[in-house]
């Protein structure tokens, strides 16, 4: 009773990230309700993604005809100092700081058994390359900055083994009660941290 | 630093029904992650709703060159019994008890101020001429399939009142506590309704 393109849409938005078969089929019948001008309209903003590349250095994503990203090829950003981080939107948080002014690598979704993925493994790979070709063969400092999550915890733990010997120091960012967070509400391991980094 | 590949995908997607800005970039960067395959799957299989019709008399959706659904070019269902439902998976729930052999007429998602929008009432119009068609120039019965909430009872009886003419009856879905409801639970509208209509 379903058309086929109903299905062939359902069956290629139900794997993607947080939609699933019900959701799939409400998008499908509210596109259709919206036209075929909207069709059209969704269709190639997806198709444009084509042309976005990701950079061969950090992993981030890019545009145009460079052979890397803004970030990488910034030559008044500290190219000693790599951050590690989860997601892409994850590394557009921290530049909206505006306080950190190294590079990046983005490893990618942890998986939940917390094992580095072969994929990610060549992430660091490059990251270990990029640092050898550094004058000092060293990088000033590599902060690890995934969510202080059980995983992420795993995680990080062992990238510190895998770049042990790439980085004079490995740092995590700090823990402690966010601003706007309360004493009574914070979990006793962030307490001890906000404790033991007062200041 | 955002491509604006990535930005334009935001804008649109952002606008669907339960996907927000957020959700819309992490489908970003998870497609583009993906490739450029998986791009033009997904992108092709959007395009591809353009084939998909709207039936001109019941306005549930359907492939191919015939004036109208299956549902309604059945010559087997019955022809003076209407359902209008809210949702085309409404519809699809409805059809798979396999308990219903009349027609439909899918009247769109409500809005919450409790009124018609222009084109529901358009297809209630549809409808009532369908009626008017018949050799009686009366439905036998309409059934009222909106859900039991606040909204779905005030659409219902601006429906009662648009299409009182139209039918010899005009009902509404039985209520009552559903299969593997527990009474302790039930509220007393769904009890009293369950009392009523025992049997």
């Amino acid at each position: 009773m379903v058309p086929d393109a109903i299905k062939k849409f359902i069956a290629v938005f139900e794997k993607l990230p947080s939609i699933g078969p019900r959701q799939a089929m409400r998008l499908a019948f509210r596109l259709i309700q919206g036209g075929r001008a909207s069709i059209e309209e969704i269709s190639s903003s997806v198709a444009n993604l084509k042309n976005v590349k990701v950079c061969p250095r950090c992993f981030f994503v890019y545009e145009g005809a460079d052979p890397m990203c803004a970030l990488c090829a910034d030559a008044t950003r500290q190219h000693d100092i790599f951050m590690i981080i989860e997601k892409e939107t994850d590394l557009m948080t921290i530049e909206r700081t505006g306080k950190y002014r190294g590079l990046y690598c983005v490893i990618g979704d942890l998986v939940r058994s917390g094992v580095l993925e072969p994929w990610q493994k060549m992430r660091l790979g490059v990251l270990k390359k990029i640092i050898e070709e550094l004058p000092e063969k060293k990088a000033g400092e590599i902060i690890i900055a995934l969510n202080p999550t059980t995983y992420g915890d795993l995680t990080a733990s062992l990238i510190v083994k895998e770049l042990k010997d790439s980085a004079q120091t490995i740092s995590r960012l700090g823990r402690g009660i966010p601003t706007g967070g309360e004493i009574e509400f914070a979990d006793d391991e962030t307490l001890s941290h906000s404790l033991q980094r007062r200041g």
